[in-house]
């Protein structure tokens, strides 16, 4: 079970404008094979899937596995603020049809931001293909499981530092650094795991790529808060033994790695504003008759 | 954000046997075009990309919408439960693979269950075909997106019925009945808000399909205790306004709906033993000196 | 456009019982990639996008597809009813859900029929898995467009003859019958559409696959009466100069090719009886009361 | 059992010029998931599906599913018309392959419409991705189709507002405004059947979106004669009872609905010339000998 | 460039008797995700993509990824093989279709082994879901893509385990016992590739899944022949440098690594009898005259 | 089996200008329905599928097959280098992250080549789609499967010259007209394989569409040598029998065919530089120190 709360992990900056393209090339971070929506799956399945988890061994990594689902909530939330805010205000705002005020889709990758949705996310990759569960590994296997969580989490790595390479937007910038912290400590995280399940030293392998997130500005100043370092643990009594796996020196800074008790404190979710031109909500288009109606059926 | 919680809403029974086919049928619930992961998803994505939602007519739909997401988390970690518990022994155990132990699978329905996964839930349907993006609708019309909810319930309504009917075991009913209970309470809800939203009256297309809860032993028995009549509130604070919305009177049987703050108590999530013959988790598998050194390497 | 009867070609026997797994099968001949949804789109979509219409060497040539089109309406009708046939009463029925009505479900091979369609077909394959806009080829190319059209026939021909090897239901094999002549049609009139174009003699590859309608013996019986050497005209003003291709002798057994204006008389569409386990309709399921009020609210 | 006649509902505008792009967009409307392969397909199963059908309660339902199914199939002609227009002449006319004529394919978003078709339609989205059947839905319970029907033909209308909005082109404009006052037909005539079925009002719910057809003048006009009040009965003695359902006064203005016997009258199709770049159809690239020979095979 | 021999690497068993639902579990080492299909086009693709390999560190890893390239093909065909066999018979023979001989596609998991192929493989999964592009990994990073083989191997050899264990068939077994041992080459290479690259010791993570190949007695056996050892080099000349990285001692058994120029020596393709009631290949279906005109026609 | 050889067929020439929008365009060459994946995987999957080969009769036309087969592997490589030589240099060459290296991702139509891969090619089609098993067909009789051949065949000759048409770019027309002729031999190869078995004579039917390839230098120049007569015999001992079907005269000009033994002579593979914002390989990425360690652990 969750409990839902209305913020966002961190604050993201406006974009410079309004950008659907590069809003399509965000998607990938969200719907793409290596995106959110996959980490955050492949974790959820896995720890609901989780086998022989009451055995002492095994806990642990349970643990781990479940308290990494829950931080990647947070991920698709940024990723989605991220692609809504730059597609807030990307076609001509207005209530008239006939003045073509969605002609900006006729030169966008992804018109289904216009067609299907109210300029906002939907859960596609950057060429606007569906989320697939085939994204989902879960074989019961726990060292396999470990490794395939490593591997996609470099390779959500290679994205998200692909991803900022397009853009000097400053709230994609924002995002992917952020992500590429917090992604980081899950490559941490799951390098760890499996250095503890099997005895083997895997700290030279980083970093995958072969690119520091020191040399991402955005990155770089989490990281010097420290952020890179913590593990968010998000109930003592229910995952008690995180702390069995992440624990050590970081593989890349050596510093050590701490556990916290809750999440990020976060902020609340950015402002997006009405897009008329599409009916997004609508209840804008309403008139004042309705509204008041409205207001009184509201009313409680 | 969202804080995770290692319980589950609803004790789910043992089943009779374990049931290979039975679990691929519930995958439908599960991975289906109208399973848990499509209202998960929709409603998460909607809540997300909700425009406007600072204007006071538009608030405490999208604080209908975002509690709602929240339960659905609930509903997704039932269904998988119920196919794990269906496929714990399904196969032969043990450690020596020459003696055709997964032989199970070659008049099982579902494949996957036992080479893709350990025995347990993948996000597919009924007939193994990966749950996909295309699932979610989020048109940044609230009456567009109200109506499609109201309809996505309806039509997951009319799979747990059926679902329902195809077995006898208690995992499933059970399963089977308090989703219809819930999933009873998110259909009055979205229609609920078409109400308040346009001043129509909807009640009289209650029920659909044309069946009563109160047919379903497993489900009367808990609209006999009201659960049919409550929605949750993760968060009075974040979500103060969901009451505007759900309120007055339950279109079947006439009862007070109310908002209770919190979700349901929920209890301990279900034990799933190993299956040594998937080596899932397969750290039985590792001999006893190497246990050992694991746990040297866990002890904190 | 289209004008729409309520009649189907050719009528179609009882089943000698319900038969999940033979309707399972019957799929692949309405949604698989050699199925009637790809004949029908296929030849719908050439003609639509057919250029140089206007030309006098043309437009024979869209005479034919537009009215080959046309008759595979009658084809999926066909295959449709075939498969629902084969699904009624393959469940119990009866409006109680705790007798497990639905338990077949359990050993057919596509369970969707069970939960996502009341018991009748659905646009998918032998597998389950959709028809897709894939499998429709236009290329703009008369020539390549008729010469996919000519596999396309035999490729369909051949997945006739194999479902008819798969059973002994007498629907099944009616179906299958009438569609091998029919079909055969087809194969013979993009041959015959080829050899006017080119100048080519394609007669020497009868029959692919090797093997002759008469050996069917519900095909023969039509063969008897000539039914492989008519060609339906929808209308004799619209498509006037269809003969201009589809004359001659028929490569097979030599007799002469006719063009017969209008189609099959058909015969009434088959009946359906209700499935109450589904609520399919779900009229019945409806109280003495709410009839009487549903027959005044009906009466016009 | 359908009859086809060559000619389309409503007379369509020349393009102001060739458009790639905006072909890419119309798509939508054909081959997406709201599109009118949709509303084709899903009518066509859901008429041939339909469980109890000789009851007298229901068969006015069929009778109206029956009908509006049949209309569709002009719907798909005229977005299908509508690209062919928009692409032709879109790329440089000629033979030599040298010159690049095909260029226009690096800057277009479908590049199926120039290597895949010959400058036409495809069954395909705006993104280019397949039609696909699931999107038939079929439950056999006639108020969940019912109501699954009202939902898909409102986000069929939210599509088609969307996609006018796009351009000013005046082939689309009157392509959609044609569909949105026929398109608003169906979406009243799945509400008026959720009426009589249940007794419930929905008139409250009247536009969705929330934006009136009159402020789309191409659609403005039409309603103006009418248009939006009559349902098509493609045959009295058929399909005699369209009548019972399709009654009473519109609920958006209050004029009389009418039931009209027959379909529209409509319009020859439009002229496609040749693109010869593609060899479509071709014939055109053949010498003048070969063409003799041609006329003389084709001369019946 | 490639040239192919028409033999394959190792000699298989016939099967106990025809298992087409033991042919369908089979086809997950063809065509799923961690299938033969999947390991040849990834390693292809990786070779032909590989920036940089003229540079005197990376092109030992060239020569490694496209020498195991080359084998996989070697893989495909003794899958595709042992499917074959498997289905040889599985079906009644005879040309007569009215004695119903594919009866036994009714209780089949894959009907599209008896309707779309000749009894044989196609490139599909274990749910008979097609082989897709989406499967290859190919990032252009060297470090990501040797991590990503790694686990792409390891995820394969979970599938052979598990399909071996689904029966006690010999050709199967015989089969994954080669694929077992060969495919554990290949996990050492990338395992050791990934040590060459950085340094890092990954010899403890041995074996994934956590059970040895010494317990399949057709694996051991090769083992114990040292097959385990060798890695194949095409051509001398053209990857001159495989071994600056397959070098070293195994992991498990600590014996020395070696390469070996050229392939396996192998043996003739295996024996597949026709399938007359498939008309597979239908050569027989023609009678004695036709039969000699095509020798006349073949006679060079 | 296969041994792999470290060259491409032929020679390309570099292009006028880093093109990814041409990139683009030309994947439908590699991963489209009609790319060279599918004759690579159709000739391949029927080769090894082929039933009763051992006959006298059919072992000529699996030579043919298994011989065509082998050939595609050539072409996937040069389809392959063409996209990686159009890709190379695309974006802005460096290590700094911070300076939008990738932004020309957003005004390109495949956003994968910059996110998925290095600047190279994947197994997707012109709309980045990924290529399906959904397209091999493997019927199991022979006249069937060779009629699709000779359809694929003509379809992927259609895509060549469109694709050709859409660009002056050398590289593309280099690899267009390479393809043009070699495609053209397996046209003409599938034919006659029909012709022999049949008795049919199809060369009216040439070419299909409607120009020759004559008509494109980069072909014509081919032709003039002869390479359009050409058909390579992987090894005359494994399949001595091809001649028995590649025989007679060329449909078009008339010319004698004739079998070469072995394949093409090749040229290297074409040199792919690195893309260091990419980490593509990542070895340059590498300090000084490390790369010395690496030269150590390399050294054999």
């Amino acid at each position: 079970m969750i409990t839902r709360h209305d913020r966002v992990a961190v604050d993201l900056p406006k974009p410079k404008s309004p950008n659907p393209n590069g809003a399509s090339l965000v998607q990938e971070l969200l719907g793409g094979k290596f995106g959110e929506m996959s980490t955050l799956m492949n974790y959820t399945f896995q720890s609901m899937n989780f086998r022989g988890r009451d055995q002492d061994h095994a806990r642990p990594f349970y643990d781990l596995i479940a308290n990494i689902a829950a931080e990647e909530h947070n991920h698709i939330e940024l990723v989605t603020y991220t692609i809504n805010l730059l597609l807030s205000g990307a076609s001509e705002r207005g209530t008239d049809p006939t003045t073509a005020p969605l002609g900006v889709a006729n030169e966008s990758r992804n018109s289904l931001h216009f067609i299907a949705s109210g300029q906002t996310a939907l859960p596609v990759d950057s060429m606007g293909r569906p989320w697939t569960g085939d994204n989902v590994f879960s074989s019961g296997n726990l060292k396999l499981d470990l490794l395939h969580n490593f591997f996609l989490e470099c390779g959500a790595r290679a994205n998200k530092i692909r991803v900022y390479e397009t853009t000097d937007d400053p709230t994609v910038r924002a995002m992917a650094g952020y992500l590429l912290v917090r992604g980081g400590v899950h490559v941490v995280a799951y390098a760890r795991a499996l250095e503890v399940l099997t005895g083997a030293d895997l700290s030279k392998l980083f970093p995958i790529p072969d690119i520091s997130n020191k040399q991402f500005p955005e990155a770089k100043v989490l990281e010097d808060q420290g952020l890179h370092l913590i593990l968010y643990r998000n109930n003592p009594k229910d995952f008690a033994r995180v702390g069995e796996v992440w624990k050590g020196r970081h593989p890349e800074d050596g510093q050590k790695l701490t556990v916290e008790d809750g999440g990020p404190e976060g902020v609340p979710t950015p402002e997006l504003p009405e897009e008329p031109q599409l009916t997004a909500p609508g209840i804008g288009a309403i008139d004042e008759e309705m509204l008041k109606e409205l207001a009184k059926r509201l009313g409680s």
